[in-house]
């Protein structure tokens, strides 16, 4: 089996979306517009999870069972959370060796994959999606591992056709890359969130933190973190840590302390 | 005195700069600019330091000692550490008690400021600065507290001719909310850094977190961050949060712990 990414005339490859959530909500449609991929199925637990990813991609099957899944198609993507990454792994065994299998996760190794065949692979678009909110697809980092240089490069092939960002990496690179995205996105998100209730205690609007956040993750990007570093644990202004971790209550004065301490140690040598 | 905001033919109101800081370098050309006022000196430890704002206004005087500070001016804003604030106010006691003093700290009382008089207030712009970046300065929200209606009058009506967002506040809290602000901007500045070093181990540019980290910030703003959040903490994830922890080194390690513990609690009853 091999790929065209080219041919004029040549059938579109047929693929197969294991899993209907935020990313497949996201991925799938981009995939499904190239000349020459078509989506024919998307499997999800029920056939309303499934129908909201195949009703935006031009003649998708919704299935709600793995009894159905074509076992003539040329590429199958499992876009499901990394706890269930196994699970299908073992249950789809068997069904088509001779297909490209990839699974979109940034933390679960490519060889989870083993039984469905010699073909296995990973294509990590690093993003954090949802349904219903369109992201723009082409600045999506992609990256790529495949358990053979025909797999790497099929692959490839397609998430250069998505993004203008695409990169080979091995497994223990994307564990590493896949915990610092949690630190830059999942972590972040959270302090926002903390920062949020914090105000909300007093009335005051989130959207007063907009100028800043915005400000600090375009200096952050300017200039390089460690650089843009400002406030009272940068100027080991202890009496305003303690007052601060004193004001937020005990739910978030570990949290204020540890990240201060941090901070602190990392410019230790400066001050 | 009373300072005159809207007259065409009064003389200028004399402002003068105690720091000369990233808030000074941002905030004093700011004020200088605008029609009714006239920054006439910015004070700093060192000559050079106080050049580095002077040079950006229209007529004022660089000082290196408070000595020579104008004793005839009608505001004076202390744009210093926050651990130097009581010291300036010590020293320049008694100077000038019928002028309006004022300090741009989020997390400094307003009394800290009684020896120099009674009309006592803050003046806290909350945005993170450089010096070398220019900021927008109308978008930057404003927090103002007056030890009396009159200053707290003449505060927000200059804030008003700088910025679209401007609010009164008391002392407590403008504690919480420069304490939600360390959340939101020093605090995620440091995850961004240790994000930044994770990938550098690995040769990976900084550059490709931009668009997750920009989307992150988007949508956090849009639906709430709480509603945004996603990751392996939000997942329950344990094994993946064991690995991440292994793989990042026992540096961050305990922070990364920390909060995935931190996000597994918030979302415990909804689980």
């Amino acid at each position: 089996m091999s790929i065209s990414v080219s041919g004029a005339m040549t059938t579109p490859s047929k693929v197969v979306f294991i899993g209907a959530g935020n990313l497949a909500w996201n991925i799938a449609p981009a995939i499904d517009s190239l000349k020459d991929f078509e989506v024919v199925q998307v499997v999800a637990r029920t056939l309303e999870s499934a129908r909201s990813v195949s009703c935006r991609l031009a003649n998708a099957q919704p299935l709600c069972s793995t009894d159905l899944i074509d076992s003539t198609a040329d590429v199958y993507i499992i876009a499901v959370g990394d706890s269930d990454i196994p699970l299908i792994s073992a249950r789809l065994a068997g069904i088509n060796t001779s297909a490209i299998w990839a699974h979109t996760s940034g933390s679960i190794s490519l060889d989870t994959l083993t039984p469905l065949g010699k073909n296995i692979g990973v294509f990590y678009p690093m993003q954090t999606f949802s349904k219903g909110r369109e992201i723009s697809i082409d600045s999506v980092p992609f990256f790529i591992e495949g358990s053979n240089d025909s797999v790497t490069r099929q692959l490839t092939a397609i998430a250069r056709q998505l993004s203008d960002s695409v990169t080979l990496l091995s497994g223990d690179d994307r564990t590493l890359l896949h915990a610092a995205a949690v630190f830059a996105c999942n972590f972040t998100n959270h302090l926002l969130a903390i920062s949020s209730e914090l105000l909300s205690h007093r009335g005051i609007s989130f959207d007063v933190m907009k100028p800043l956040v915005e400000e600090t993750v375009i200096k952050a990007f300017a200039t390089g973190p460690d650089n843009g570093q400002t406030g009272p644990a940068r100027r080991g202004d202890i009496s305003t840590i303690n007052r601060h971790a004193d004001i937020i209550g005990q739910q978030y004065a570990r949290l204020y302390r540890l990240l201060s301490d941090s901070i602190i140690n990392r410019f230790k040598e400066n001050v």
